[in-house]
C-alpha cells in the first residue's frame, strides 16, 4: 500500500509499504478513505518530537471502513464506517476511566507517532472498541474528519477547559485552524465577545466569518491594549492560547480579567514566565492538556445536527499519491491560505 | 398615579393610588416606563396565590426610571434607567449569598405579592442596590423587560437546572411564554434536539419559528411515543416541565432517558405522582425552583450581543389605561395569539 | 462447587453445581474467598425481582481470586487477588463512557440476577477488565467486600448525589446498613451535622457510635419536628432516603431545607407522592441512582489509608456450607443486631 | 485608644490614636476583643506592600463587640458580638455577586492595608453587614479568630482551588501557618495522602500532629525524589503552593501528577518559571487567587461541631500594650516555634 512515512528530520516520502496486519485482539485495521494533515505533522518533520521514529507512517486524523476486526473487538465489524480518533484508548486503566485518555497508560497519541498512522491505505487501529467511532449513515465524511483531532482539541482543551460562559468574554491568540476549531466550538456557549487575534489578516477575516465578534491584528504590538479597550477594561474572562510561544502566552497572561481563565492549547517547546507578583491575587486558573477527545460523541452530534458546520475548515483537496503536494500547500498556509487539507485515499465508502 | 389593584378573587381594577414614598434607606421609588403581565398575576386574581392580599397593587417585571434613591441606596441614582428584577434581593442573608435570592430572609417575591409591584407609575422597590440592574445606553426596552422574570425563569429553573448540555436532547412541556423562554434560552448551549409538547397548534408553529427542532402536539395522547421516536428509543438527557399540572409532570417523567434531568418550571397547585418503582434505578435528577434572577445580567449581556433575541416575545402592546383590555387580550392567549404583552406606562425614558 | 441457588419465591438451597467456565473472551472466573448477603438477595427471595429467574446461584459481592482469565482479558491474570463490583461494565458503551456503569448496554447489575452470581465456590465475570478491581497487598479482605456494593451505593447514591458538604447538615432516614454506609461515607466530607432516622433504637445507637451527631426514633411520629428542632427550623442541607417506603420518602421530603437536596437510595416497589404544590418553589434537588461502582478506586485509597473503617459493618462471620443460617441471622436483623454476614468460601487467598 | 501603627518600612510603633467613627452609613466600629499578627503584616513592615501607607494601623484580623452600627447597617446592633473579615465586601458589585469579594469594586483587602485595621482597641469596618459574621453564643474566640483570614486562605486557595479529593494525594509545600491550615482543612475530604515540605523539622512535626500522613524535609534538596516515591511514581493530585518563592512554586510543578492541580496560596514578590514545554501535554491545572472569605459561615460550622480544631494554630498570647513582643516571637518563629499569636485588646466580650 501507499503510505507517507517520516524519513528523519526534514526528509518525508510517500512509499510502497506492506498492509498493516492484526497484531492485538482488540486491534483493528482501517482502510482509510480520507485523512488530513495536522500542524503536529509539520513538527514531527521538523524533528521536534522525539517519540516519532523514522519509518514511521505519519497522520492521525481520518474517517475509514473496517477491513478486519481482531477477535477481541466488539463494536465493531468488517465494512463498519468509522471515525478514527487520534488518541488511542484502552478505556479499562486509570486515566481511562477518568476519561483522560491521553494518558491512557498503554495508549495516549500512538498513530502517526509511536506506530504507523493515517496517511495511508490502511493503519492498524488499537483497541479498536474504545479508539474508533462509528458514523451514522448520511453523515459528511469531510466534516467528520475535523473530528479526529482539531475540534475536541479546541473544543476540551480550549474551550471546555476555558470554561467559555454563556454571556461571557473569549480571546482566542491565534487564527490558525486549532483557534478557528475553538472558536466554532465556543460558540456553543453563546458568549457575548469573541476576540481573534493573530498576525495574519486573512486568518482574522475567515476568523469574522467563522463568527469572530472582534479581530486584533497583534502584529502592531499593542494587541493587550486593544484587547482591554474592546472589553471596557476588564479583561476577558477566557484567554485560549492557540499557537505555542512565550510571546502569546503572555498575551494571554495580559488580558484576562480577575477571576478568568487562561487555557493553553499551543504545543510549547520551551518554558515561559508565569507573572506571579501580578496573577498570585488575580483569582486566575491556568489549564494545559493534550487532547481527550472524550467530546467526539458529542460534537458528533452537533455536526449532525448542524450546530455547527465542521467542513468549511477544509480548504483544499487532494489524493493520497499527491500528498507531496498537500503538504506543501499546508506548509505554506499564508500565502495557499489553506486551513485543512483533505486527502483522500484509496479506500471507498 | 394609576396603578391595576387586586381586588379579591375575579376582580382587578384601574385605580388612582398615592404615588409611593421611600419607607428604608435601602429602597428606591422607580418611574415605570414598560412593564407586562405575568402567568403569575392570573393565578393571584383567581385567587391561588394566599401571599397576595386586595389591595395590592399587582405586576412584578419592568423597566423604569429611578425617581427617588433613599440614602443607603449606593449603586442607582434619580435618571437612571433600570431594569426590575421581579424578586427583591437583601444580598446579605444566608440565601443571598449563595444566589438564593428568592429565598431570601427579607425579601424574595415582594412585588405585585406581597407589596405593591409594577402595574402601576411608579413603584417602591425595596433593597434597590440588590434588586435592580442598569440598562445600557442604547438598549431596547422591550427586550429587557423580559429580562425582569420570564428569560431568567427559563433558563434559570430550565435550562440550568436541567443541565442542557452541547449535542444533548430536550423536551419542553408547555410552549405558552415559559416554555419558549426555556426554548430561547436552551439554545445558549446547543443541544442537538429540542422537542416542544403543547396541546395547541399555534404555540408549536412559534416554536419552531423560535428553534424547536422538533414538536408534538400532545392532544392526541401519544406524545410519549412521539418523544420516545424522535430520540431512538432513548428518550430526553433534559425534559422541563412548563406547565404545572399532574399529566404534563407525569410526561417528563416518561420521557426522560437514563442519566437524564426533570427541570420543573411549572407552578403546582397540587402533588402529582412520582413513579419511584421505576426510576429509583433509572439515575434521574429533578429540581424544582423559584427564579433567583442570579442570572439577569449575564443575560443581559446576551440580549446586548445579539446572541438572543428577546423581543420577539412580544406580541401585543398597550397603554397602562388600556390596561384591563391587556389584561383580557392575555387570558385569551388561545384567540389572541399572545405571548407578552408590553403596558407602556407614563414614564418616559 | 457448592452454591447458594434461587429456587423461587421463598425457596433456596445449597446446590452442588458446575464451575462456571469462560463463555466470552471478555470474562474470568474467579475463585470466591469471601462473599455477602445483600438487601436484595432477600427482596429476590420474596419474589420481587423479575429478573432473577429461579436456578440463578444468588449473591453479587465478594472477593477472590482470579482462577481463569479468557484471552480477551489484559489486567488480570490467574492468581490475582481481586474485588469484585456487583455492577458489570463492558467499559465501551455510551454509559460506560459516562461511568454510568450501572446502565452499561450489554452490563449492568449481572451477577445474582440475570446470571450466577457470588454465593458459591466459583462465579464467571464478564468484562473482566472493567468489572473487577485488584488488591493491594495487604489489604484486609472483609472491609473489602463491604466495596463491592454497599460503600459505593451509600457514597454514590447518598452522598455524592446528595451533594453533602463540609460544614453542611445531613439526615440520612434508614439505618440499616445502607444508611449507615452514607453514614460512614457522609463523613468524607466532614458535615457538622449528620442526623439518623430510624425506628430500632440499637441501629440508632450503632449511628451514633459510627458518627451520627444526632439521632432520631421515629417510631413516635414526630420525626419531622425533631429534625426540624435540631436544625433551627430550617431542615437538612441533605436528606437521604434509605428505606424504599413511601412514608421515608415523605419524611425526606418534609426536612429537606430551601435550596437542599434529597438523594434517594432505597429500593421502592410503588410509586410515591411528591408535593410539588410545596416543593416547586422550595428550590430542591431530588436524585435517584442504582450504583455506579465507579467509586471504588477512590474507596479503596480510603480504606488503605484509613480514613474509613469499612470492617466494622461486618457482625457475624459464616461458612459456606452454612450460609443457610447466615440468610437466617441477616434476614432477621432486629433480633440478631446483624449488619453484614461474612460467608468465607473455599478459596484461600 | 492604642494602635500599631505602621511608620515606613521597618518602623512600627503602639501609638495614641482617636477612636474612629462612622464615615458611611454602612460603617460599623468594632471594639476588639482579640486580634492577631499575619505574615502579611511582616511584608507590610518590610515596605513590601505599596498599598500600605505610613501612619495606617495594621492587622486584619480579629473579633470584637460592635461599638456602633451606621444607619444603612441592619444586621448588626450594638452589643453584638462580631467575627471581622479581612476582606471587605460591599455585597452588591459584579464580583461581589460572583462571591469574588477579594475583588470588590469599592473593596477588597482594606484592613491594615488602604485604611486602618484591627491591631487597636477599636475599628472602623466599612460594609458591615457583608464583612463582619455573627459569634455563635459560647464560640471559642480564639478559634474564630483564625477564620478571619488564615482559614478561609487555605481553605479557598488551597483547598478547594486546588481540588482536593476523597482518596486523592496532596502535597502542601510550605508548613508556616498557612500551610497548616491548608493542611487542617483538607482533612475536611477524606485524602488518602497529605505530604508536607518544609525545610524546618520543627514545623514538620507539628504537621504530623496535625494530621499530615508524611512529611518530606526539603533542605536536602531531593524533594521532589521523595514525594514520587511516596506517591508510587505518580506525582500528587494536588500541590499546594504556600511559601511565595521560585523554587517552592517549581517543586509543585514537579510533583503534580498528569490531570492534577497546583494551588498557588504564598504571595509572590516576581515572576516564576512555568514549564510548558513539559506541562502543555500534562492536563494540570493552575490556580491563583486572594482570598474571599465566602467559606467564612461553613467553617464556622465546622468549628462550632468540632470538625476541626482551630484553636489549636494558637501557640503565644500577649496583651496589645505588648504587641511589639509579639511582633518580636511572632517573626523569629523558626526559634520561637510560634504559629499563631493572639493579641488581647482592650474589648471584654
Amino acid at each position: 500500500m501507499q503510505a507517507l512515512v517520516y524519513q528523519g528530520p526534514g526528509r518525508k516520502a510517500l512509499e510502497e509499504r506492506d498492509r498493516p496486519g492484526i497484531q492485538a485482539s482488540t486491534d483493528a485495521i482501517v482502510r482509510i478513505t480520507k485523512t488530513t494533515i495536522c500542524g503536529t505533522d509539520l513538527h514531527i518533520l521538523k524533528g521536534d518530537v522525539a517519540t516519532c521514529k523514522p519509518g514511521t507512517v505519519l497522520g492521525h486524523e481520518g474517517v475509514g471502513i473496517v477491513e478486519v476486526a481482531g477477535p477481541g473487538v466488539s463494536t465493531f465489524k468488517p465494512g463498519d464506517r468509522v471515525l478514527i480518533s487520534c488518541i488511542t484508548a484502552c478505556g479499562r486503566c486509570e486515566a481511562c476511566r477518568k476519561g483522560m485518555y491521553s494518558h491512557c497508560a498503554t495508549g495516549g497519541w500512538m498513530l502517526g507517532n509511536s506506530i504507523d498512522g493515517t496517511q495511508a491505505e490502511f493503519v492498524r487501529v488499537p483497541y479498536a472498541d474504545t479508539s474508533l467511532y462509528p458514523i451514522p449513515a448520511g453523515a459528511d465524511e469531510e466534516a467528520l474528519v475535523m473530528l479526529s483531532d482539531i475540534l475536541p482539541t479546541g473544543f476540551e482543551c480550549g474551550v471546555l477547559n476555558g470554561k467559555v460562559k454563556v454571556g461571557g468574554s473569549v480571546a482566542i491568540v491565534g487564527s490558525g485552524p486549532i483557534g478557528l476549531a475553538a472558536l466554532l466550538t465556543a460558540q456553543f456557549y453563546a458568549p457575548a465577545e469573541i476576540i481573534m487575534v493573530d498576525v495574519d489578516d486573512n486568518r482574522l477575516a475567515v476568523a469574522k466569518r467563522f463568527g469572530a465578534t472582534a479581530t486584533v491584528n497583534s502584529s502592531a504590538g499593542d494587541a493587550v491594549a486593544q484587547v482591554m479597550k474592546l472589553t471596557g477594561g476588564r479583561g476577558v474572562d477566557t484567554s485560549i492560547e492557540a499557537v505555542g510561544i512565550p510571546v502569546t502566552f503572555q498575551l494571554c497572561q495580559d488580558v484576562v480579567a480577575a477571576g478568568g481563565t487562561i487555557a493553553n492549547v499551543g504545543v510549547h517547546g520551551c518554558k515561559v514566565d508565569l507573572d506571579l507578583a501580578r496573577l498570585w491575587s488575580h483569582n486566575v486558573t491556568i489549564t494545559t492538556g493534550l487532547v481527550d477527545t472524550f467530546s467526539i460523541p458529542m460534537l458528533l452530534k452537533t455536526v449532525q445536527s448542524k450546530r455547527i458546520d465542521a467542513a468549511q475548515l477544509v480548504t483544499h483537496r487532494f489524493k493520497l499519491h499527491d500528498i507531496i503536494t498537500a503538504y506543501d500547500t499546508f506548509s505554506r498556509a499564508a500565502e495557499t491560505k489553506a486551513l485543512k487539507v483533505i486527502i483522500e485515499a484509496g479506500g471507498v465508502l
